[in-house]
């Protein structure tokens, strides 16, 4: 039997079910699931995505028959509605919509109306008994199929539609009459003959097929393949098409157009959220060109519009009874799309709506609560990554804001940076890293690229469920959208604010997508105030994982605000950021510049007190929990000077010939410091500035063991290891200062050496360097420059070209490279237990805060990642949803 | 049963044998060897190895029972030369020599006429007839037991000793008579006494059991742990100490003893090679105090001493004899020891001897010739390494040569350097890789670290077998000994020749090791000529492996040299290279300036043809041989200027001005550029690069394949790749450009299109990386640097000492790194078969051409490896040995 390519649904039945996304789309599976289940959809059909792989595996050639099953499909529909396609009496017109396997909002074309022609509009005016809806349906048919099917620039049309306004002396498009419409449509036609020199089709047959194949050809257009990218989508899931029978929110004032949210996609409070439009047309509402309102009166606010509770009172309750059967059976928030034609509800789309991440938290929460859902289903319900919104800073209270203008709260968080008008600008200011706010007076799917580079995005049209609002809650962006109070001026790169007030390109200004508010300059944040919800949520993740998470903290206070969030204990402590602060940083000097062990240990002495002290302030504030500090790792040279003007300076300070200085900086000098002197190398020539740090570690944990009765165990750790008898070494030294601390103190303390893993062959010999180690700690980063021969200072240069096109699927600096520095963590883990079973394993690189690679590290069998206390709740909730991702 | 710990020998009866050399180390397995075999040994007994281990690692305690085994020994061998050991009329003497299972030639201490006493030595006199010599063997006795068991400086003694001639106003030891040597005997002891705070030992068991401790001892003093570190000799091997009856060659004039080698050591020649002192104790020879005498007439010339042949023609017979019985017994060539006790011949050691390559080569390839060993035994005869002697250049014949001195042809070869006159200066000079001669009146075992640093050894003492003259042939190093033109002024650090010439510290010489010329200034150099019997050995090696080896090679002479000897194709040629030069840089540079792809294809345009050119040549040399070309690996600062002014220069040259080029200059800046913007990473930025040289490339064989009918199968090199995708896309661009060209051409050339595998991400994904590479090459120097992330222009601050402490068994650059380095290169092949089954395999870093990375290379079955020109013949020998050593 032939493979069946299209998929029929209306009238309470369908081929398809909700299953069925890879095969029918996201929307299709939908609109067949919606069917069965008895909700009021117009007839229609969806042709398959595996319609669109052979379409491009074939040259963009259609499979055989296709042609023939859409017809048949066609004529159910006509059948079912009472309608006939291209008739000139009862005429059906259809929409054609793309649908992916995965929501891709306003990436790809849709052609709605389709079906007109001078013949049916005559049909359609009988049917209506209106002649300016039909007239003004035909006109926006032609405009939306020449741009999307024909490809003509919209602006040809638009130019017209202006000048028959300017010459009917009218505002808005409503103003125009049948007459003129009916006259539009003939100069459009005109002017897409003499611009792509063919006639517009007019059989109905012809625009069909025109439409499915713009569709099917959308998925490769520029934008698909940027959303795709960014959103990790595979090219061969391929999208499908959705045939669907037109119905009108624009026949009058009995009819709408709404989208909504069963519960608020930006707090997740259960409360059915939405906006409509009398007498308008699907897309209306989403363009952001009128604004829309409220469909109930659960928030009305004095001055708000009138609710579609009040307007169409038993079509909001149809809706409102929809709502729950849909939450109940989806058992998930949805993003829904219907349409009101002469007091009858139809239901066009309905999806998992998406939300920000304190909405997924409660929407999870409470479904737990309502039953809906069981705690496991609630905690895969929130995406580990999602969680940076609610961990990151919002607008200090008390600090002074000059609110220059207010917009809708369209995606929470703040954010400052400079003004920029286009996606590329902000592009190109983000890639030299500075901070940019994206001024758009709207967005549409070409700025992605500059809403993902900025901030935060500032809308000057649109509301809510507006392009720019949907993309920034996506995205995690903080985004003021639909802020009439400015007004944007590409020309002369301005802003200027209903109070007068101008803002250049450049200027800082400051975003509130919690309240909306538009600040000059830029404000300060303070930390997230974490909700119940969230609390419940990470009680949950917690019992289900079995990863500890630790963190990646060098001061107290860092130490505090990861205990704050969850952290078990420090996985890596770098010491070297001690040595850089203002009152050490001369001993340090003193030491690099000594002539000889002794001149070393001199200054090593001035070092020893203040690290103690750098130590007892972090064993204070993790007390109990494990602390892992890294012993010094950057080359010396790094402490020193290296214009001539900064070693002048210093000569002055300290004394010392700037000659001398400038032939120390000199002979310290390496072409590539990164795979040079560092590490346990300098320990390896210098044995004295370890010999300090593990005195200085030893003396905190005696005292506070002591006078304080703190049963600290700390995690001695040694880096850049590339071959066991380095270790062994440095291992042997270490014990011998410990132990002799530990006697002089007269206490029992203690004390772990382990090392880190982050050179290639480190991981190779993990089994032999496992006999000198207590544990290992991945250090991924610098495993990750090594393993790939790429220096992160150096790769801007050619990393994001490389990311850009795909030659790298991830940045590897960011998501752990599974294949190949993965494979090498995998042979550490595997060899290291060979070489001591029972070893503590664990990662400290960056990776360990970034959720697939948490993920990863669960499936190799890691006791646990460390990562930067911000991220500390991402990987607890990344380390729950490995357990739950194993079932 | 108790093991056993000392093992006699004696009259033709021995409890070891020659095979037992890992127990009684090599001097005691091979005294009892020649005891077996019926050669006149002089009773003794051998204390085992497991001895000195027990020793070390019961604290420096004897196992028990070992006092009881050592007295039976010592009775067996009074029995047998019936004599006593500390008896007053007949005492038996004996020496205690050390004798590791490894030869260590003068690396560790020796004890002659050990038992000798105010009453023995009565007996001495009494037997011998001789009181001069009975008081001389007493006090040299004591000389040496003060210094090597008590540890006194030899000076003490050696100044009373300078004291006494004064007085009697003599010049030389023998001109002492038995009176003066026996008050010599009592101040020596008084002065012991009086240095030390203890009596000399009178009792032959306590000089006995002293000497066997000093002997244990000695295996861990700085020279033999020095010694075993450059030889690879494991610690834990231990020595064994050899108790001997003493015979005497120094009780008159007929009386002698002697060193031969069975064959020339020098060259190899079938000709009976020794000299020999009258009336002189065993170390007087090697010693080089006094000038030895040939032992026979076969290359007396006029002026030579008288011959042994002639002096004493019995006991020559017999030794001649004794020379062939121990060649056919051994089948290898022997280092003999002998004295002559009144006309009695004593055999005191035998081993394989010491030779320069020449001697090896010529020595192996006759043996076979004689019958004695098989072509395999010969080619294994042959340590690949030793051929860099044979392969490097010599004295230019037709360069003009200041002789200024002229000494003995000790170790061939030619050297120039500046003078240096310690061994540390000789050590601390190459460091800075400094060229030095070292220059010395004699040399010791403590100068071994300074042979080793300098290029050649200068000394004005010692012959032919002196310490110098074995270890710098054993070394490869070109020796001229015994130069007694030259006048070694230590405190002025000058030469100053018979001549009057003087030669200042510093001052540049040439050394020819062949005749013993020393030359003013630095001579020119010509390639080796290879013997007959060189050509012979390498046939037989090249029948037995199974390994290509091909050579690295980037200009057409290079790769002339590299088939000269035997090369097999071109395994790497760098491109980088040929931009470099003159004609070319310019062009090179115009490209890196350029602003756009079209500016950069303009300039590639002009390279076009130079490197076309360069292709044409290398493919005309190689002929029908594959030849690897590797396309631009480094990164483009590279090749501009970096000083300001060099800026400048260039800047005037081609009219850019100085801050443009600066500023290009500085974006190109790269922290690490080892891990930066290079390899295929420039190419992936801009293709237009490799495009040019893919078309040179192709070219260049479609041309020699049209006009000169070549069937050259170009293998095009794409360096760096750390992810597939980079592969695919530029295999994608080389194959659109060579089937361009081929296409053009109109003829048939095939090609491949492999890569590099150099960094560890390759390795490790080799399976994926194999299906775009129709061959790998493994970049083990990248390789190296990144799987230890050492820098190896960095790593000259720390890795000596890492190789000096023993951190890193080998330095990972020069032997590859088996465990680490050399697991990736396995698992690279054994991907890359996975991944594309016959795929062709092999290496072209610097380790290609190192024997022990060679057999590692064959044994992980590569295809191939490629090394420089000069160490092709070392690489097939070494690939043959591979294919006998897995037998």
């Amino acid at each position: 039997m032939a493979k069946q390519h299209v998929y029929f649904f209306g009238d309470g039945h369908a081929e398809g079910n909700g299953r069925m996304k890879n095969l029918l789309g996201g929307k299709g599976a939908n609109l067949a699931e919606m069917t069965s289940i008895g909700l009021p959809v117009p007839a229609g059909f969806t042709l398959t995505t595996e319609v669109c792989t052979e379409y491009y595996a074939n040259d963009r050639n259609y499979p055989a028959g296709l042609t023939e099953e859409v017809q048949a499909n066609l004529a159910r529909v006509e059948q079912l509605m009472g309608k006939k396609f291209g008739d000139a009496s009862n005429p059906l017109l259809v929409s054609v919509r793309s649908g992916a396997r995965a929501s891709m909002p306003g990436m790809m074309d849709t052609v709605l109306n389709l079906g007109l022609n001078d013949t049916t509009v005559q049909g359609v005016i009988a049917q209506s008994g209106d002649e300016r809806f039909a007239y003004d349906s035909y006109r926006r048919f032609i405009q939306m199929y020449s741009n999307v099917v024909m490809g003509m620039s919209g602006e040809d049309l638009e130019d017209i539609l202006h000048d028959m306004k300017e010459k009917k002396g009218v505002k808005e498009d409503t103003d125009l009459n049948a007459a003129d419409l009916k006259q539009l449509v003939s100069l459009f036609k005109n002017k897409v003959k003499a611009e792509l020199g063919k006639e517009f089709p007019d059989d109905p047959k012809k625009q069909l097929w025109g439409a499915i194949s713009a569709v099917f050809s959308s998925w490769m257009n520029a934008r698909a393949i940027t959303y795709r990218r960014l959103n990790n989508i595979p090219a061969e899931w391929g999208t499908a098409v959705n045939v669907q029978s037109m119905v009108f929110g624009n026949m009058g004032d009995d009819c709408a157009t709404g989208v909504a949210f069963t519960r608020d996609p930006s707090t997740g409070e259960n409360y059915f959220y939405g906006e409509y439009l009398v007498n308008a047309q699907g897309e209306d509402v989403v363009a952001g060109i009128r604004t829309p309102q409220p469909i109930n009166k659960a928030k009305h606010k004095p001055g708000d519009l009138p609710a579609m509770e009040d307007v169409l009172p038993e079509c909001y309750a149809q809706l409102a009874k929809i709502r729950d059967i849909l939450e109940k059976h989806y058992r998930d928030m949805q993003d829904i799309e219907f349409t009101i034609e002469k007091h009858k509800l139809y239901m066009l789309q309905t999806r998992n709506g998406k939300r920000t991440a304190k909405a997924a938290v409660r929407i999870a929460v409470d479904m737990v609560k309502e039953g809906l859902i069981s705690e496991n289903e609630a905690v895969l319900r929130v995406a580990p990554e999602q969680l940076d919104q609610l961990l990151h800073p919002s607008l200090d209270p008390a600090a002074e804001k000059i609110v220059v203008a207010k917009g809708l709260p369209a995606s929470p968080g703040a954010a400052s940076g400079a003004i920029i008008f286009t996606a590329d600008e902000a592009e190109a200011e983000a890639k030299l890293n500075r901070k940019v706010i994206l001024v758009r007076v709207e967005t549409s799917p070409e700025d992605i690229h500059g809403m993902h580079a900025a901030q935060g995005i500032l809308t000057a049209r649109g509301g809510m469920t507006s392009h720019a609002a949907v993309v920034a809650r996506g995205m995690g962006k903080c985004c003021v959208a639909g802020c009439g109070d400015i007004k944007v001026d590409y020309r002369n790169e301005t802003i200027t604010t209903v109070k007068g007030d101008v803002f250049k390109k450049g200027e800082i200004i400051t975003l509130d997508g919690s309240t909306g508010e538009v600040m000059r300059g830029e404000v300060p944040t303070v930390q997230p105030e974490l909700s119940g919800e969230f609390g419940e949520l990470m009680v949950w993740a917690d019992n289900i994982r079995t990863m500890k998470v630790r963190t990646n903290a060098d001061t107290p206070n860092d130490a505090q605000v990861a205990r704050d969030f969850g952290a078990e204990g420090i996985g890596l402590c770098r010491t070297e950021h001690m040595f850089f602060e203002g009152d050490r940083i001369m001993a340090v000097r003193e030491m690099i510049l000594a002539e000889d062990v002794e001149g070393r240990k001199k200054a090593l002495e001035k070092i020893l007190p203040m690290q103690k002290g750098d130590f007892l302030g972090l064993f204070r504030v993790m007390k109990g929990l494990p602390v892992t500090i890294r012993l010094l790792d950057p080359p010396l040279h790094e402490f020193l000077p290296h214009t001539d003007k900064e070693i002048d300076a210093l000569s002055k300070d300290i004394g010392v010939p700037a000659a001398t200085l400038k032939a120390k900086v000199e002979a310290l000098h390496e072409f590539n410091p990164m795979l040079g002197h560092r590490g346990c190398r300098l320990a390896i020539t210098y044995p004295e500035i370890y010999d300090m740090q593990v005195q200085a570690i030893m003396e905190a944990a005696c005292e506070l063991n002591k006078n304080e009765g703190y049963a600290i165990i700390p995690e001695i750790m040694i880096p850049l290891v590339s071959e066991v008898r380095e270790l062994a070494v440095l291992r042997a030294n270490a014990i011998k200062v410990a132990d002799a601390v530990i006697a002089r103190y007269g206490v029992k303390v203690e004390y772990l050496i382990g090392t880190m893993i982050e050179l290639p062959r480190a991981a190779l010999t993990a089994d032999v360097i496992a006999a000198e180690a207590e544990f290992f700690s991945f250090g991924t980063n610098d495993l990750t420059q090594t393993t790939y021969g790429l220096s992160r200072d150096d790769a801007g240069k050619f990393l994001p070209f490389y990311v850009e096109k795909d030659l790298f699927p991830n940045d590897p600096f960011v998501a752990i490279d599974q294949e190949g520095v993965g494979l090498l963590v995998k042979m550490g883990c595997e060899k290291g237990r060979a070489g001591r079973p029972g070893i503590k394993l664990g990662i400290c690189g960056e990776h360990g805060g970034e959720p697939s690679s948490v993920i990863f590290c669960h499936q190799i069998g890691l006791d646990y990642v460390s990562c930067s206390p911000f991220r500390v709740p991402i990987a607890r909730l990344a380390a729950a949803h490995a357990v739950l991702l194993e079932k």
